[in-house]
């Protein structure tokens, strides 16, 4: 199959957008265990956590003392997201090596998740941006809702590319589109992409599926075919929504690494350890991961 | 997005290749208002049984019974699959508007699943092709094991390609080539449609994918690109192995009319309807249905 890279940078997002999107808690131990265990799979890069306020997210409050327990493995990047100025300021005593903003590219979206509009998420984040650039640690811009959005439906490019733009003009080093409620289908990623290449380099965007809708790993596919060779995942597709036992969430780490593997595109994660760490989270969880490699190799 | 087909054929697997791979019984009533909702989805064909011998799958003994008492509506290709004479003479007495005859590309497979090797399998279908087309039947050959095989491993595109042109020697409409493990990806996929493009039209092809290691998306994707418009798929992702609970059956009608729809290539089929018929036999199962799809607008 021509027009395919060669090698693939996956970032296991699973102890952030994984666990803040279970309704389970994971007890600091097992956090740490679990991400000692991810970081001797492959991976060159984890978010371990995030450094929002706690009530906001109370199943990553433990975000500083995770920060200060887990095992640093050498090549490995350990980045964690951060809202504010406060958070950096909690990240960086706890040790990290990457950091990430968030915002989205739905006014409302950003509104209802931010409390901000997207004017005023700028200068947050800005700051956020230089003074974590400063500190010399590598920084991604999550921009959320490229697709579509829960409120407003369909975004438009132009939208998308507005908030790029201003992120990538703050110092962003990578800008992470997310498929945040999963509904896209290849057309539009392939529209997006498009629309984004004249202006940004293609090393610098990271694609981010959600696979509610099971669209995921098609979305990836388009994504490689235009030249795209980072994504974000979860390992046993952790973070289905509490309030929608079954739907999915992140597209899986396992399910994207037997595409890769089968596609003969290289990562350097193994796929036995992988699955040993999704069903090491899965038995904290007492739950059913919905990636099918989960299911399909326990049953094996 | 450039280079796919206005419009595609799904048939619904579901009552045949869905339920003789759940463990569950459903009685003859629910099966016979099951397949009355298919009916009224807009599908414009259904697979609605099996007459093989009730021993070898007991999940449809009362395929004679089903075919009698379903409603035929206006439009609607009533298809059966049929093993042999006795098959074929039982499910013309039923009533069938087409008949589909099976074997498989691995010679390890084809004796296992037929107790025949490849060679002295195809006297057999010869015979119930010939008498079938002979009934003003049309006949599709399903071809087992196109990409992987649980005892050979890779099948070579050589073997896949001798296997179907002996069927459409000996007179098939169609060819349904079937990732029976669901192990296939994207490469292999095209692989295999460069490999058969020039001896079969497209139009004779209908690809049917098994979602267990969820590729089956990104390989209907791939298909589409490579101009293929004929699809097998189930209800709700029906059909998981019974033993291994939580593995995909095949793919899911759901997902497959999602990504469709959202492709804007047309099927004729009413999304709703098919939701209703999913959590339907979900219901009767009792067990939840590997479709994102479903999980998701359940839980909506």
């Amino acid at each position: 199959m021509g027009g395919l890279p060669s090698h693939v940078y996956l970032k296991e997002v699973g102890p952030r957008d994984g666990l803040q999107n279970e309704s389970q808690w994971i007890s600091t131990d097992d956090k740490v265990a679990w991400i000692n265990m991810l970081s001797e799979t492959g991976f060159r890069e984890i978010e371990y956590s995030s450094f929002v306020h706690p009530k906001m997210i109370p199943a990553l409050k433990d975000a500083r003392e995770v920060g200060r327990r887990i095992r640093r493995k050498e090549g490995v990047t350990y980045s964690a997201l951060v809202p504010n100025m406060k958070g950096l300021e909690h990240a960086l005593e706890a040790g990290i090596d990457g950091a990430s903003v968030f915002m989205s590219a739905s006014e409302t979206h950003n509104l209802k998740n931010i409390n901000k509009s997207i004017d005023e998420t700028y200068p947050v984040l800005s700051e956020v941006i230089q003074e974590a650039k400063h500190a010399g640690k590598e920084v991604t811009g999550y921009v959320s809702t490229v697709f579509d959005c829960p409120y407003e439906g369909r975004i438009a490019v132009e939208d998308v590319l507005r908030v790029c733009d201003q992120l990538i003009a703050s110092g962003v080093d990578y800008l992470s589109l997310g498929d945040t409620i999963g509904t896209a289908v290849p057309s539009q990623v392939e529209a997006l992409l498009e629309g984004l290449a004249s202006y940004f380099s293609k090393d610098k965007l990271i694609l981010h599926f959600h696979d509610t809708r099971g669209m995921a790993i098609a979305n990836i596919m388009t994504s490689l075919h235009m030249g795209i060779t980072r994504f974000d995942s979860t390992v046993g597709g952790l973070g289905g929504c509490p309030y929608a036992p079954g739907a999915a969430g992140n597209v899986a780490t396992n399910d994207v690494l037997y595409l890769l593997n089968g596609l003969g595109i290289e990562t350097g994660i193994s796929e036995k350890r992988i699955q040993e760490a999704s069903i090491y989270i899965q038995n904290k969880l007492g739950t059913t991961l919905p990636s099918r490699s989960v299911a399909y190799l326990k049953n094996a």
